[in-house]
C-alpha cells in the first residue's frame, strides 16, 4: 500500500471513531470538510518518509498515527486561523472554508474537536507502540501549543513587536520539525537528529506560501491571495523582495537535504525532498523573478 | 499538603512550562486569566477524592495530572463557550471573560492552547505512570471530543433535534464521568467501576446549575443569569419547572452516592460529596421552592 493511501486511511480511521452511536451530524460534516479532500498531506508524507529513512518498513503503525496526528492538528489550526476574527478567509483548497460552509460556531468546534482528535490518532499505534507515546505526544504539544507552537505563532501576530523568525518558526516550522521527529520515534530513531530537516523545509515552506502569496492567483492555490499585505502579516517577500525570497528558499532547501542523518533511507530521502520541493514554487514564478 | 493545593501547584506548573522562553505575552495572560483564580475546581477535586478512595495515597502524581489535566479541559470549554457565536457572554467567574478582555482572536486560541495543555498535563506522571497514559488519555478523548464528548455536547446546540438527556450527559456529565474514572485509572483501579458516579453527579450539577440559572442572582454566581432561557437551550428548569427540578437534582445526588463501589475510602467519599452538593444549591432556592 503506497504512503498517501496509508495516510488517507488512518485519518479516515480516527474520524470514524468520533461517528459510533449518536453525534451531532452538522459538526461530523464539518470535520469531514475540514479533512477531506487532503491538500498535499506534506506535513504527514514527511512523517512516513523519515520513519522509512529510519528503516520503519514493516510496522509503520506508529508511523501513520503520528502522520494523521500531526495532519489533524494541521486541519485544526487551519480551520480556526479561516475563522472571522483572524483571515476571515471564505475559500481554502478551492472550497469554502468551514465557518463559511457550517458557520462559526461549528467551525470554532471542528478546530476544537480536530486538536482532540489528533490526540486520539496517537492512541492507534497499538499497545506494541505504547512506550513510544510518551515522546509522541510531547512532540505533538510541543509543536502546537505554547511557548512556541502553532497556536503561539498565531498569538503572535496579535503582537506588536513579533519577529519575523519567531513568528515563522512558531507558526511554520515547528509543525514540521515534529513531523519529522516523530518518524523517527514511530521507527525507534533518535528524533533531536531530525529536528533541523523538519525546521529547514518548514522554513522555506513558509518562504514558498510568501512567494505564492504575491505571485500566484487564487485559482492556482486554492485560497485568496495577498492575506499576508492585507493583513499585515510578517512575510519573507515583503522583507526581501520576491527574488531575495526566490533565493531564501534555495538556501534553506539545500541546508534541509544537507541536514539528514546517516540512515538506512538517506538517498531515497533527499530525492523525494528535491521532488516535492519544486512543486512548492510554480516555474513561472521562478522564470519571472530570473 | 491539601487536595486544592495540590490540583492548583500542579496546574500552575503546567501553564509554567508554557512560559519558558520566548512566547506571546498576550495568549499567555488570557490563559492565565482563564484559569487562576479558579471556580470550585469541582471535577479536579472529584478525581483527587476518588483516587484517594480507591487508595492511592501514598504516589498522588498520576492523580494530580489527571486532575489537572480535566480541569484545563474545563477551562478551555469555558472560554470557547464564552464567545461571541455562542453565549456572548461578558463575565465568567465575576470578571470579565477572556475574549471581553483580550479579544476574540486571543480567546479562540486561548481555548486551543488550554487542550493542547489538558494533554500536557498528564505527561507530568512521571516515567513510573507512563503505563497508565493510553487509559487517561483514552478517556480524556472520549469526554473531549467526538461523538459524545463536551464539543459534541456544544454542537446539539446547533442542532434542531437535541435530547435534554444527550446534551446533559455531553455537554456536563461526561467530563465528571472522566474525573471518576481517570482517579480510578490514576490509584490502578477499574475505571468502568466508577463512571456511574461522575455521570450521575455530572446531572445533578448540570441541573443545580439550571436551577441557579432562573433563581440566583449573577452576584451568587459571577455570571450573567437567564442564559439558557435567553439562548433558546434545553433546562430541566424549563423542562420540569423549579419544584420538579430540585426532586430531581435529590434523586441524582442519592443515586450518585448508591453507586459508589466497594473501596478502602468509600464511606470518606460519601461524606465528601454529601457535603459538597450543599454548596450547589443556595439554601433561599430550596426553602422558596418548598
Amino acid at each position: 500500500m503506497d504512503v498517501m493511501r496509508r495516510i488517507e486511511d488512518t485519518i479516515a480511521t480516527v474520524i470514524g471513531q468520533g461517528e459510533r452511536g449518536k453525534y451531532p451530524p452538522k459538526l461530523a460534516a464539518a470535520i469531514r470538510h475540514a479533512v477531506f479532500p487532503g491538500g498535499a498531506r506534506i506535513r504527514p508524507r514527511l512523517c512516513m518518509a523519515v520513519a522509512i529513512a529510519c528503516g520503519a518498513s514493516e510496522d509503520l503503525r506508529a508511523a501513520e498515527s503520528a502522520a494523521a496526528s500531526i495532519e489533524l492538528f494541521h486541519c485544526a489550526s487551519l480551520v480556526h486561523d479561516d475563522l472571522p476574527c483572524f483571515d476571515d478567509a471564505a475559500l481554502r483548497r478551492g472550497r469554502p472554508s468551514v465557518h463559511v460552509a457550517f458557520g462559526e460556531e461549528i467551525a470554532v468546534l471542528a478546530g476544537d474537536a480536530l486538536i482532540v482528535l489528533a490526540y486520539q490518532a496517537l492512541l492507534g499505534a497499538g499497545a506494541e507502540h505504547a512506550a513510544k507515546l510518551p515522546s509522541l505526544m510531547h512532540t505533538l504539544c510541543r509543536a502546537a501549543g505554547m511557548p512556541s507552537g502553532i497556536v503561539a505563532g498565531q498569538a503572535w501576530e496579535s503582537e506588536p513587536n513579533a519577529s519575523l523568525a519567531e513568528y515563522h518558526r512558531a507558526k511554520t516550522g515547528i509543525l514540521f520539525s515534529a513531523a519529522t521527529e516523530s518518524g523517527a520515534i514511530a521507527a525507534g530513531a533518535d528524533p533531536s537528529r531530525w529536528t533541523a530537516l523538519g525546521a529547514r523545509l518548514g522554513e522555506a515552506y513558509q518562504v514558498a506560501d510568501d512567494i505564492r502569496d504575491v505571485a500566484a492567483s487564487s485559482h492556482d492555490t486554492g485560497k485568496p491571495m495577498g492575506q499576508d499585505l492585507a493583513h499585515g502579516r510578517p512575510s519573507s517577500t515583503r522583507a526581501l523582495g520576491l527574488k531575495g525570497a526566490l533565493k531564501r528558499f534555495e538556501y534553506l532547501l539545500d541546508s534541509a537535504l544537507a541536514s539528514i542523518p546517516s540512515c538506512p533511507g538517506g538517498s531515497d530521502l533527499q530525492e523525494l525532498i528535491r521532488l516535492e520541493s519544486q512543486r512548492l514554487i510554480p516555474e513561472e514564478i521562478s522564470r519571472q523573478a530570473a
